[in-house]
């Protein structure tokens, strides 16, 4: 029987990498679908970038609006200033967005009942991870079991829907070498906090290329993106 | 010191009800702040009303867009007709939209988060509700402590957001009989799936409008809507 799968893509480095496993792990006749929000993000610029990831992947490709923007305070939706002063894994960082996850996670469950997808994936990590509260596996292990609880399927046939988080125990550097393995197009991904400038080069300082820089030099693999400034 | 809660309103029966016992709870010196989505429902009447129970309630009142149509498939969403066959308890109907308290009450932990608002009020109700999975205790119990995993406030103070839903042991006639007490105007609230006919009428035959009107005939007090049909 062919599986199929629900798919967190938000275009950047780590839900790139997850759609590429989960195509793989659903098997050649089973099936994929890409989900993105635009939830007023900064920059829209790697759900472009998503969209490219969708069509080397030949998979169907859905953004799902979130108005977010007014109802909650974070420098990712906001025009508060990216901070650039590294990570301090003890505090959670002004680019965190409350209940972020949550939202995305509720629509993916949303979406997988209506196209009878049994997974939902999505690259939470919880190493490098910027200190973000939802990227916790004990958060993730309460959520699935409450989406499920929310489902038809579940109340129905006692089976419920299968969240799958493969990075979750990776380090950057092991997300970038197993997305290499599979093919991953990195030079279509995108980390940055910040839209690309005129040149289209990354900001090189906010965590989230701080972090990208730091898994690709462990690697030993260059990265395909253009930097402003490289560490 | 002054408490403060963020609610979710739809303009329905249930949800002014519980705005107005949240404004009673927060006390005088309280805060409330109303919350309603634009989720792609067949008709924005609803949303008229909660704005209407805002103004007399003198609270903010913030309405979220969520794309929803498009990615589920439900008779509140779509184009399917609404069901009219009457309740029954053993099958969730099609009106059902899958996850949408789940999505609603993220939102809500999120706004809270931001507003720093302690406690979320909602109108889940497991007596007369329908058969919807989500409207259930245990799925409310599982989902407020995921929600406070994903929160910043928990994870740095071990205090969470308090999930309160007033009516989920009522019966529709006890939900009408304690929002008369606190003076619910009723007649600024709607119910019915569809939107009012040409005369301002609603249906009589949903299902929301059979269970709402029940609750009128049972406690003895007139129901200030007009029906096209009474039953």
């Amino acid at each position: 029987m062919s599986k199929s799968a629900v798919v967190l893509l938000s275009g950047g480095l780590d839900s790139s990498t997850v759609a590429y496993i989960a195509r793989k792990e659903m098997g050649s006749k089973g099936k994929i679908y890409l989900l993105s929000f635009l939830y007023g993000q900064r920059h829209s610029f790697e759900l472009q970038c998503a969209r490219k990831i969708a069509e080397e992947l030949c998979s169907p490709f859905q953004v799902v609006s979130v108005g977010l923007k007014g109802l909650v305070e974070s420098a990712l939706v906001g025009s508060s200033a990216i901070p650039t002063s590294g990570v301090d894994p003890k505090v959670i960082p002004t680019t965190w967005v409350p209940q972020r996850n949550s939202i995305f996670l509720a629509l993916a469950f949303a979406y997988a009942e209506t196209v009878e997808a049994e997974f939902i994936y999505a690259g939470m990590n919880a190493v490098d991870y910027s200190g973000y509260p939802d990227c916790r596996q004990e958060f993730l292990t309460h959520m699935e079991k409450s989406l499920n609880l929310a489902s038809k399927k579940y109340v129905e046939t006692g089976r419920g829907f299968g969240l799958i988080t493969p990075l979750i125990e990776m380090t950057k550097a092991k997300i970038i070498y197993t997305g290499l393995e599979l093919g991953v197009l990195y030079d279509k991904t995108w980390s940055c906090y910040k839209g690309p400038d005129e040149q289209g080069r990354a900001c090189g300082e906010c965590d989230s290329c701080r972090i990208r820089l730091a898994g690709f030099a462990t690697v030993g693999a260059p990265d395909p993106l253009k930097y402003k400034e490289t560490k």
